[in-house]
C-alpha cells in the first residue's frame, strides 16, 4: 500500500527525503491512518492534524537523543509510525498491540507516557534539567494542543520554565478545539493570535506589490503603509506578551500543514538558547472530509466504514441516561446546574446545554478549578452536577476532599468510565475512583447497576441528599440479569437469599455477580446475591447481617480490587470479630493493560467463572 | 487595651470612622495580633501585611452580601477580629477555639473554607455564578498573595472568569512572597509591573513640577516629556496584558499601606462590570520589626516572647533529619536531586541548596508541576527526591499516580507533616497519604519511627530501590520508647515477643503502641510488639505468621483509620481464612479539628490508654 512509507525504517531517513516525497509521505500516513483507525477504534483527528507538523519535526530532530514529549498522547500515531512500528500499527489498542498513547515500555523513542492533558511542559522541563545535570546530549520539545492550555500544570511549567530560561521548546498544536469546542480566555487570546497575524500577512503581501511600484512617487503611500504596519505589529507584538510575560520567545502562527515552512522554522529553533514557543496552527481531522466536518465527533472513534463515515449515535447507555436525566431534573429544580470540563458531549451534556444554557459551565481541562468553583456555587445555594470521567476525577482529589466534603457541601460528581474502559488503557482505566473517595469524610458513593438505577439515583442524590454525592457508572451497556425489581430507598438491595456464600455486587459487576450466583446454586452452593448500591457510608448493621452465619463472603466491584469497598467490609467484619472469610474480586494491583473490556474481565479474573473458581477453590480449602 | 477596636461591633462600623480612627484601628489590630499571636503561635508575618487591606475592604464592602474569599486563608485575623470575633481571638488555633483559617462553621462572615493556596478565584468565581443565576445582591472578591499565583488553579480559574466576563475583583496581595522568597516567571513579571509603575509615578511628579514652570518657552520640554511618559505608558501597558491576556482590567500597582488610597480605589471598582485584577502592594510582618526584616521565619510561629522575637531555630527534628540527610547523600549520589514546592525552609532544604544549588529545583506553590517534572528528571537518570507536607501532597494525586507509578519510575517523596499536625486544623493535617498511596501500583511506602531510621530509610531509597518510594514522618519528635536497636534491611521490626495480641505500629505511633504494650503486659496480656516500617508491599508472610495464633490484632497508625494499613491487613487475613478481629487505631471518619497534637490523640483515640482500652474490651467481648 505504502511506497514512501513502508521503506522508512527509523526517523533518521525522513530528512534525506525530498519536499515531493515529504509532501507523499504525509498522504501516505493519512492512508494508513484512516485505515487503521477504521478496523481498530482510536483518536482519528487530532492524529490527522499533525501529520506535517511529525514529519517536520522528525526531519529537524533526532530522537532519541531529542525528546519528544506528546501532551495527552492521542495525536502520537505518525510519530509512532515513523518510529519503527510501522509494522505494529495495525494492533493498535488490541490486547499486546500497540499502544494508542506513548508508552516507554514500547519503544525507546516514547520517551515520556502521557494520557492526562496538560502535563508535557513539566515532563519536558525535567527531561531537560536532567540532560543539563548528566551533560546529555539533545533538545526537549513539548507538543501541546490549544485545548490542554486551559489546564492549570501549564502554567505551573511555563511559570517554571520561564524563571530558568531552559532552552525548552513549546510547539502550541492550535486546532482551535480540546474534544469540544474550545472554551476560555485563553483560548480568546490564541484567536487573536491568529487575527493579528493574518494583518503580519497582509503586510507581506503589500511589501510584494510595493516592489512593483517605482520609488520615486510612492513616498507618501510608503510611509503611510510603514505607519500602518507599525501599529500592526505593536498590536501583534503586544499580544504575544502574554507568553513572554512568562518568559518565553513566541513565534508564530505559522500553517502546520506546511511543510517546508515547518522544516525552516523548526532548524531556525535549533539554534536559539532560551525557552521558546512556536504556536503552530492545524486542522483537526485533516485530509479526510468526514472528520474535517466534525472534528468533535471524530476525536475518538469506534470501528467505521471509511466510504461511510463513523456513526457516532449510542442509543442507550450510561452517558445517555445521565444526559437525559439532568435534562427532566432541570424542570425540576431550579437550582441544579451543570458543571463539566472540556467534554460537553463525551459527557452526555450536550442536550441539556442546548435546553439550559444559562444552568450549564464547561470550564475547559480544569478539573481542579470545576470542583473548587462547583463548591463556591453550592455555598450559595444551587447544586452543581460536576461530570467527569473516573480517570479525570483524580485531577481533583484535593479540591474534592477540601473544598467539598471537609466543608461538607451539596456537590454531586457523575462519575462516567468509571471502571475498567479497555482499549485506551492504563491511563484512561477509571478503577482509583472508590479507594480515592472511600477515605473522604461526608462523602457518598452510590453505584446503580443499570439505566434506571442512574436515573433514580440522580434524582435522589439532587432532590434528597445533603453532603458531597458520588455516582459511579460505566463505559459499558447497563447490566439486565438482576431483574427489574427496584427499591425507592437508598439501601442495598438483596437480589437472591442464600445462606452459603455472601456476594457482595457493586454497580456494573451486576451481571458477572449473578451469572456466578446462579452457576454457583447449580452446583449446589447457595448464594446470597446483594446489589450494594451505595459504596458509602457502609451499612454496617446489614452488612453484619448479611455476612455473619456464611462460610465465605466474596465482593465484587469494578476497580482496584485491594484498596476499596472489599477493604472496607473485611475491616468491618474484622472489627467485629466476624470470622468469615472475605475476598475481593476487582482488577490486581497493576496497571491494567489495554484490551477489550471483556477480555480484561478474563485476566483479571473479575469474570463469572472466575467467581465461581475462587468461591470453589474457598470452600474446599475451608473444609 | 484597644480603644477602637473594642466597640467595633459590626463591620458596617468602620465605614464611618474617620482616616484618624482608621489608622488607629490598623495599630490596634496589629498590637492585638502580635500580642495573640506571640501566645498562641499561629500565622503572623502574612496577618500584618493586610491590616490596611482588610479595613479598606470591609469599608467598602458589606459581607456577608459581599462575599471575600481569602486565598489559603493564613491571612484572615485581621477579618476574624473585624467580623464579630474580637473576643474568640485570644482561642485562636486552640482546642474548641477560633479556627486560625476562614471556616464556614465559625461565622456567617466566612463564606468560603480556606487552607491550601490557589482556590480562591474559582471559589469566588461559584460564588458569584451562583448570585447571578439566584438573583442574590452583592460582590464577590477573592484575595490572592502573589505566593499563590504560581498554582495553576489560578490560571483554570482567571481562564474560565476573563472568558465569560463576570464583575469579579481579584485582589493581588504582592508581598513579594510566599512562605519563602518567590520563585517563577510570575513573580518577575510583578516586579516589572512594580518597576514599571515607579515610571509612572516620576511621571505625575514630573506633571507637577511642570504645572510651576510657563507655558511659553517650556513646550520643546513638554514635547520630550510627552514622548518620554507615552513610552514609559506603553512599556506598563504592555506589562498589564498578561493579565489583560486572559481577559481582565488591571489595576494597580497601590501601597497597600495607604488606607484613604485604597478605599477610593475599591469604590471605583464598585462600579465595574466586567473582571479586575487590583495589584496591591504590601508589605508581610508590617509593624513588627522582627517579622519584617525575616518574614519567612515569622510567616508561621510558635508562641514567643515580643520583646525578643521568635526563635526559629528547632534543634533536632525530623524536617532536620531529612535536610542533613540529604546534604550527606548528595556527596555519595550525584544523580540525586531536591525539589520542593515553595517551602525550601519549612521543609529542611535550605542547608541542601546553599551547597549544591544547581541540584536544587524550587517550583513555587506547585506541586503538580513538581511531580511530573521530577518523573521527567527520572526518566533521564537523576534520582529526585520530591519534599511535600503530606496535606499538599494531596494535590497531585494524578501525577504520583499517571507519571509515576504508572511508569514506575524512581521518584522518592519525602513526605513531612504526616499524621495529625495538630493547630492548623483540618486543611492540614496530613491523614490521607497512606489510603492514597495504597491504591497506587508499584509505590512502596516506608515509615520511620526516629530521626536514625529517617536517615536509614532515605539513604536505602536513594541508593538501594527502585520503582517509586514515599517516605512518611510527623511533625512530632522522634519516638524513643522502641529502643535503639536497628535493623539493616527494609522489613519489620519485632519490638517485644508475645502471644495474645499483635501490635501492629506504623512510624510514629511507637510511642503509644510501646507504651500500651507495657500497661498491657503488667495487666498480664502478652503482646507482640511490631514496628512495621514498610506499609506497602505489605509483607504478607510476615504479617500472616504475626497474627495467625494471636487473639486480636490492633494496628496502629497516624492516619485515617479506615482506608489505610489497617483495611489492608483486614484484607490480607480474611482473604486468607485467619479469623482474628482486627482493630483499627488512627483518626476517626470525620475532619479532624484543630487542637494540639497530644490533645487529638487523646480525642482521636490513638493514645496508649485508647489502645489498652480497647483490647481489654475486645477480650472481654471475645470470651
Amino acid at each position: 500500500m505504502s511506497d514512501i512509507l513502508s521503506k522508512i525504517s527509523c526517523p533518521s531517513e525522513i530528512s534525506a527525503l525530498s519536499p515531493q516525497e515529504m509532501n507523499l509521505l504525509a498522504s501516505e500516513l493519512r492512508e494508513n491512518i484512516i485505515q487503521n483507525v477504521s478496523i481498530n477504534g482510536g483518536h482519528l483527528a487530532s492524529n490527522l492534524g499533525v501529520v506535517e507538523l511529525t514529519i517536520a519535526m522528525l526531519s529537524v530532530f533526532s530522537p532519541p537523543d531529542d525528546q519528544i514529549v506528546f501532551d495527552v498522547g492521542h495525536q502520537c500515531y505518525s510519530y509512532k509510525i515513523l518510529t519503527g512500528r510501522f509494522n505494529q500499527f495495525c494492533t493498535l489498542r488490541q490486547k499486546d498491540g500497540m499502544a494508542g498513547f506513548p508508552k516507554r515500555e514500547e519503544s525507546e523513542y516514547d520517551c515520556f507516557g502521557t494520557g492526562h492533558s496538560s502535563t508535557s511542559i513539566s515532563a519536558a522541563l525535567g527531561l531537560l534539567r536532567a540532560k543539563k545535570i548528566l551533560k546529555q546530549e539533545g533538545r526537549v520539545i513539548a507538543v501541546i494542543g490549544d485545548g490542554a492550555l486551559s489546564g492549570g500544570m501549564v502554567y505551573e511549567a511555563l511559570n517554571d520554565t520561564g524563571h530558568l530560561g531552559e532552552n525548552l521548546i513549546v510547539v502550541i498544536n492550535d486546532n482551535q478545539m480540546s474534544i469540544d469546542q474550545n472554551v476560555g480566555a485563553i483560548s480568546k487570546h490564541l484567536d487573536r493570535l491568529r487575527f493579528s497575524s493574518g494583518y503580519l500577512t497582509v503586510k507581506n503581501r503589500t511589501e510584494i506589490i510595493l516592489k512593483h511600484i517605482p520609488l520615486i512617487g510612492s513616498l507618501i503611500a510608503r510611509v503611510l503603509i510603514f505607519i500602518k504596519d507599525s501599529i500592526r505589529l505593536i498590536i501583534h507584538r503586544r499580544r504575544t506578551v502574554f507568553f513572554e510575560g512568562l518568559g518565553f520567545r513566541y513565534y508564530g502562527p505559522i500553517d502546520g500543514h506546511n511543510l517546508p515552512l515547518l522544516i525552516k522554522k523548526f532548524q531556525s529553533l535549533k539554534r536559539i538558547t532560551e525557552p521558546v514557543i512556536i504556536h503552530v496552527c492545524t486542522q483537526k481531522g485533516k485530509g479526510y472530509e468526514f472528520a474535517e466536518q466534525k472534528a468533535a465527533q471524530y476525536h475518538s472513534v469506534a470501528p467505521f466504514d471509511i466510504e461511510t463515515g463513523f456513526d457516532a449515535s449510542t442509543g442507550n447507555s450510561f452517558t445517555e441516561t445521565f444526559g437525559r436525566t439532568m435534562l427532566s431534573l432541570a424542570q425540576k429544580s431550579n437550582n441544579l446546574i451543570a458543571v463539566c470540563a472540556g467534554m460537553m458531549s463525551s459527557i452526555g451534556l450536550e442536550p441539556f446545554k442546548n435546553s439550559f444554557p444559562e444552568r450549564f459551565v464547561d470550564v475547559g481541562i480544569a478539573e481542579e478549578h470545576a470542583v473548587t468553583m462547583a463548591a463556591g456555587m453550592a455555598v450559595n445555594g444551587l447544586v452543581p452536577v460536576v461530570a467527569l470521567y473516573s480517570t479525570f476525577l483524580q485531577r481533583s482529589y484535593d479540591q474534592i476532599l477540601h473544598d467539598v466534603c471537609l466543608q461538607n457541601l451539596h456537590v454531586i460528581f457523575a462519575i462516567d468510565r468509571a471502571g475498567i474502559v479497555g482499549p485506551d488503557g492504563p491511563t484512561h482505566q477509571g478503577l482509583y475512583d472508590i479507594s480515592m473517595l472511600m477515605a473522604m469524610p461526608n462523602m457518598n458513593i452510590l453505584a446503580p447497576r443499570d439505566y434506571r438505577e442512574l436515573e433514580f439515583m440522580l434524582e435522589y442524590a439532587v432532590l434528597n441528599m445533603t453532603g458531597p454525592v458520588a455516582i459511579r457508572y460505566p463505559r459499558a451497556s447497563e447490566c439486565l440479569l438482576m431483574g427489574n425489581e427496584y427499591l425507592s430507598e437508598l439501601k442495598m438491595q438483596y437480589i437472591i437469599r442464600g445462606n452459603d456464600v455472601a456476594i457482595l455486587s457493586v454497580g456494573a459487576m451486576a451481571d458477572e455477580s449473578t451469572k456466578a450466583a446462579k452457576l454457583l446454586e447449580e452446583m449446589g452452593i447457595s448464594c446470597e446475591l446483594v446489589d450494594v448500591r451505595v459504596i458509602r457510608p457502609l451499612d454496617e448493621n446489614e452488612l453484619i447481617s448479611i455476612c455473619k452465619n456464611k462460610k465465605l463472603v466474596i465482593t465484587c466491584e469494578d476497580a482496584v480490587k485491594h484498596c476499596g469497598f472489599s477493604a472496607q467490609v473485611a475491616l468491618l467484619l474484622d472489627s467485629k470479630g466476624l470470622s468469615v472469610p472475605v475476598i475481593s474480586v476487582g482488577t490486581q494491583d497493576h496497571p491494567v493493560p489495554a484490551a477489550k473490556r471483556a477480555e480484561l474481565f478474563i485476566s483479571e479474573e473479575m469474570n463469572a467463572d472466575s467467581i465461581v473458581r475462587i468461591v470453589i477453590k474457598e470452600l474446599k480449602g475451608a473444609t
